[in-house]
């Protein structure tokens, strides 16, 4: 086990280095297994230390997941639209470099993604309002892109949106589980589906919509 | 509380009864609270009969849950497609029967659906294989229809409708959570969903399904 030579650091470098060595952890084992003296033994520090930044293991487990969602959120993250229009096929090649790095993602950290999306931690409030919120910016940046090319934002749009997060998830889920196509393939699946979906929301914008699926 | 009287039942009856009184109780408060005691004094046995038929609390939560999966099969069911044939008129009257009947059905159920779903037995390993072999049931039902049709069962087709179910499950959830449309707009939304879903899983068949969505 690698241990850091105990250094000072401020409180705020303190819990972001502890939060760090367990989300490296959570990359290599379930988080039900992710112990508090492992991670003080790496900082360098003492089980009671730790716990003057969190206040339980469950406290310092949903920290971990915490972080871990927003790399994910930062890995995902897709440009900025200029000046307020996006053509079609901007939105589409978007879309695919965001699907793209999520799939990335998560293949390199499928034990982690599975197991908390799937497994014990997906019963637990706490965790399941972390993911939420991560589904909530996801289909947030969703949203925020289909009014460009005149797809307007309805109550209708926002439910499909969030069932496409859901889709997403599960369809990914799954491909990991057992791989039936190429990764390629199961993007532009998860790309194309956003549009599909859209349409499924609102009929009206499918002759704007059609182009970017068919 | 409802005492019934103390009849004889063979093994089979029993169990049934204490299963159906558990699903009945299952729909009032959630699985965590339904305590073996009550159930055993609402059958007019004792406890340890119960487990006799039920090797922990646990294994009886596991087959309350699996039974109320099982009936919103079975009120969900489609009628089987004639002679091998469908026109996808019928098949889109089929699936919006098939809609109606869910959407209603967790609408009349929705604590349960939601706690079960969304709650704490969903971290569990033994509930999550219910309710995988429940979406399988699900998929499997729209894999049938499809290629009647003229839709290829294809993996991606396969990965689409699996994706398709966990969309219907959470805009459901997230309509009963706070209804911004109609039944009806939910419910045609997740009706559309399917054909606009199939063609992103396979643009060549666009011109089959475009029909149905627009």
């Amino acid at each position: 086990m690698e241990v850091v030579k105990r250094v000072r650091l401020d409180p705020a470098q303190r819990r972001a280095q502890l939060i760090s060595l367990g989300v490296k952890m959570l990359a290599q084992r379930p988080l039900e297994q992710i112990s508090v003296e492992d991670i003080a033994d790496q900082a360098g520090v003492s089980r009671g230390l730790l716990f003057h930044y969190f206040s339980s293991k469950h406290d310092f487990h949903v920290a971990i997941v915490r972080e871990n969602s927003r790399e994910m959120l930062d890995k995902t993250a897709p440009e900025e639209p200029r000046d307020g229009q996006m053509s079609s096929d901007s939105l589409f090649d978007t879309l695919r470099g965001v699907l793209a790095s999520y799939v990335d993602y998560v293949s390199e950290n499928r034990f982690t993604y599975v197991s908390l999306l799937r497994g014990t931690a997906s019963g637990d409030p706490d965790m399941r309002a972390v993911f939420e919120e991560t589904r909530t910016v996801m289909a947030d940046r969703a949203l925020v892109y289909l009014p460009l090319i005149g797809v307007p934002r309805t109550p209708q749009l926002e439910l499909a949106v969030r069932g496409w997060i859901a889709f997403v998830e599960e369809a990914t889920i799954t491909w990991l589980r057992d791989p039936k196509t190429t990764r390629d393939e199961l993007i532009d699946m998860t790309v194309r589906a956003l549009p599909s979906l859209a349409i499924a929301s609102s009929p009206e914008n499918a002759s704007a919509l059609l182009g970017l699926v068919t």
